[in-house]
């Protein structure tokens, strides 16, 4: 960390800001520059609030070195994580291929979808029985008559559940019923779901909020792992931008850039971040050339009569044809699904 | 609500949507533009999600015309919502001053501050026991202990308290110990914890998400209202953009935009928004001056040893001088503290 | 184009719309829906700003209904545009690929890496005789020399040049000059440059600016073409979000969307929107598997004496092997270099 | 300046660096933090590109400690820069008011207005005689027409003329016939563009890019001021976000921030920013109880008939009775008109 002071700053303040650090317990290193005093603070300063520094009269500006996330760091585990349900993986060699409706709707919906994306290849299964609506006129979900029917899906098929988990009071229920527990993008910053889940063993897929940063986004990792679970999948699934022809903007550079700095899987959803069925296969595709770990992807079989987002729902043959597409394409990264 | 088809539909294809509005129970009118034709339903849209008219094949756009809530909508209540406690009054005539630490830190502080911020005309508490941080390693305030201080210190002084709820698990001890619950940026769309605080009688501070539309933010208090608590109080703090001098950027048009849209009442948040103390006076006399029913100010009596965003907050008799220009703003716009 | 009027309309106010229309010489045809009066206004609605018809009392919103580019619209043009320069092609099954320096530096460095990126597989020359930058203070390019240096390059290997014009003063000079003509981001919305560019037969280059819709992004084209120039290639180079951690966030969802709103090429450049070396293979790759119809790329020999953009280039060598994998992927998609 | 290395560089990595800086004319001074090695640049770093740097292996990061601009420098000139023009001041102790039309329209328009905001108490006449619009299918202005109507305005009202230009070409008719030259948002790194009118003697109006930063502009004007033309005014217009429900998003923040960094005078234009009329009188208020320098207002006699942005205008009876408030405020800020 650097701290560099104001150019009309005092002995005595360089002094108290000082005496801070090493009432903290690290190392200070006074020097000057052009204009300015610098201090540079030698230790573990991912204990120090910056803000507080920034508090102190005659302090200018606090920069961080170091990255503020640690057990999501590459440079603390150097190994990629590896997520196993079952036989279904993700990450390292393992392209992971989420797919489902959005909503679970009813026994025949869930079970013939579930039937068809296991056909054409998918690994896991998802569908909402708990619905994050913007509305609260919206349907909401089937609830825990959604998580039934999932089972039953489950059943016929084999594939592991993945579905979303909204309040804290059914940890217990989803814990026993659900195969990794899906933390949704509205909920990226919910603290104690983070901490709660994070006690638990199941794996998280913890999608990124809309206006979430890289760094908060792993922070957020971090909740759920410093509580003790370290199964932790990254999802994409667009960030909000001033764009407004698309739903969300898709940042595909996270990819790549996750890649550097941390040793948990990445995966993309196309559906939710661009809104339309059309982007999903070429951003899909896109994904898994630029090194994503899985897709995550709305399938439904009669997307117009969808109880939520039909519009962004490929059909089961439209997944079919893309999933071909996709192990094609997974074979040039060097992977396989 | 519109219905754009697209450019080479067919009569197939108009029939359809037709026929699902008819099953909705609503009406439409199918007219003839110069390139495509157009469908306009009539009755009450909300029920519709226009993602589900998306998916039908033929359509090209779908335009909402209502807006999407309806307690919190002007057209729906003319009068302007007034949240009282005790003798502390937001909205209408009255400007609501809330003020005090970022975290409650011990008994001499909240209580020390309490006074001063009275003394200067502050009519709320508040003061952070439960802390919504980006890292799970910083201070995540004293919590039940810091509930406990919070209610010293109105005893002292008798100003009702603020004070943030990330957990839907105590809802019960909040509804007994605390004034008014606050619902934090990062938990806006936590529509659990919306719709649970929505069934308790205590007035709702619901500050707006870093990226959130003024819709999506009238909508989540339309969560809380439609559940039965319609004392909800919004609150602006600053949304994410690209500009990084400041935290955040302060949107200050939506007091104008918001007294268009609601009834309820709007106050501000200089501390968060900006992020740095010397923005925090000229930010508080513009939002009086623009219109705003009140403000949240973060007050610390030693900011540099503060166990949180020490940065942001003015020191007592800093808050003495604001306060007594703002008296003569709110005078300036018909309105009393 | 619709026109929603208040719910207390007059009778009066509706009238002034309606005549306003038939002045201008479109029909209208007014309906009632469940709150609002709704005027559909029937004809070529684009030459009608929308922001007049809000200007009138008793006018609630107005929304378009048909997109308000004409000459770049797929709707008028179905067959894609293909630009050609020499042997050099973008568009429809030509992949094109630009490379070379940031800016010309000297004979040597622009020689060399024109041979470099011609035998790797590149179809044009890139290289910044003037450019913008930030600070006045940065190096500015070398100007006329630049282009001096790019005509030997030219003359050496054959390779066609793409450089920014920034200054109408020097249109006659480019023309003669340069093959293809870079409107640079910073200029997206210099409506002075589009038209003088627009005046000329030479290919035209548009970036995508840091902040404009892919609406606005097609009007700036829709200026070049609406002066007779046809030949324009679209560049996404990044849009400005709220993440810091890349330069730029690449909007790569751009390349299906133009595909589906118009007939021009589209090209990607991941040096400039990423700004690191190590984002330029990921996103080259992922933009080929998209659809997109080329992609501009920085390669310098030395990146880090570089005179401007050294972090985001990469060395010949890689791009030689960056260049293996895109010929193998443009296969996969149908195209080839 | 500050470069921090990777945790894993090499001796000869670090002397690479340290032998450029050495070699570019400045200090370097090594120190080692508890992961990383860091070097600190002493001396003007300002002429120091920090992507030069990130170039070299072995460098992680490199944070500037120095503002790149001067000239705009508060630190430079702590005395404000008051621009006057014949009787009409902004900066200062004078607040600068700009009122006038979107377009100049006919004489009997511009004359009227220019009359009415003289008499309500503007000191400077605004007009768009050459109009920036995102379509070349709407109406550009009268141009030339446009010019000589404004000075008819000015000979029968006084007021200064604050007009845009658009070209390089028409800078002598400018410098001839114009008081205040605006940039507009869209020119803002037009750097050609700044270059040239920082070689006049004319004030400069500056309009913020709408996804420009705070130090964007303020090197935006350095490019001005570099060229020896130190009469800029910067204008806060709106920047561009996810908000749609107004036109942009005004920044009020930038009022205090500017006046931190920079001496420079800064004045906002509601009008702009929120793009409807019911936004200018709480804005226009708010700007000036927050430190504006100055407000830049569009008034039009007849809105529902203007050529251009009719929904953003208010009238001359409204515009009177908000300059009325605004004096009152004023003097609360110590200024007059």
């Amino acid at each position: 960390m650097i701290i560099v002071m104001k150019s009309e700053v005092t002995e005595e303040e360089v002094k108290k800001v000082k005496s801070l650090i090493e009432k903290i317990g690290l190392e200070s290193n006074l020097s000057k520059g052009a204009t300015n005093y610098i201090l540079g603070v030698i230790g573990d300063t991912s204990i120090i609030d910056p803000k507080k520094i920034l508090a102190f009269s005659g302090v200018d500006k606090v920069m961080k070195i170091q990255e503020p996330f640690k057990k999501a760091n590459k440079l603390f585990k150097a190994e990629n994580t590896v997520v196993k349900v079952q036989n279904s993986i993700i990450g390292g060699k393992n392209l992971g291929i989420i797919a489902g409706p959005c909503s679970v709707e009813s026994e025949e919906q869930i079970v013939e979808i579930a039937k068809k994306v296991k056909n054409a290849g998918a690994n896991f299964l998802r569908g909402g029985a708990f619905k994050p609506r913007t509305s609260p006129y919206s349907f909401q979900g089937l609830e825990f008559d959604g998580l039934k029917l999932l089972k039953t899906a489950k059943q016929e098929t084999g594939l592991p559940i993945v579905t979303e988990l909204m309040s804290t009071d059914y940890i217990d229920k989803f814990v026993e019923d659900v195969d990794v527990i899906q933390i949704g993008a509205r909920n990226m910053q919910n603290f104690d779901l983070l901490k709660q889940v994070g006690r638990t063993k199941t794996p998280i897929l913890l999608k990124r909020g809309l206006s979430a940063t890289i760094e908060e986004w792993l922070m957020s990792a971090e909740y759920i792992m410093s509580e003790g679970n370290e199964n932790v999948i990254l999802c994409e699934r667009g960030i909000r931008t001033f764009e407004t022809y698309t739903r969300n903007t898709l940042d595909l550079q996270a990819v790549p850039a996750i890649k550097k700095l941390s040793h948990l899987p990445i995966i993309i959803d196309p559906s939710h971040a661009g809104g339309y069925a059309y982007l999903v296969e070429p951003m899909a595709k896109a994904s898994v050339i630029a090194g994503a770990d899985g897709l995550m992807i709305e399938v439904h079989n009669d997307p117009k009569n969808a109880l939520s987002d039909g519009q962004q729902s490929i059909k089961p043959d439209e997944f079919k044809i893309l999933m071909n597409k996709v192990r094609s394409l997974a074979k040039i990264e060097g992977k396989e699904i």
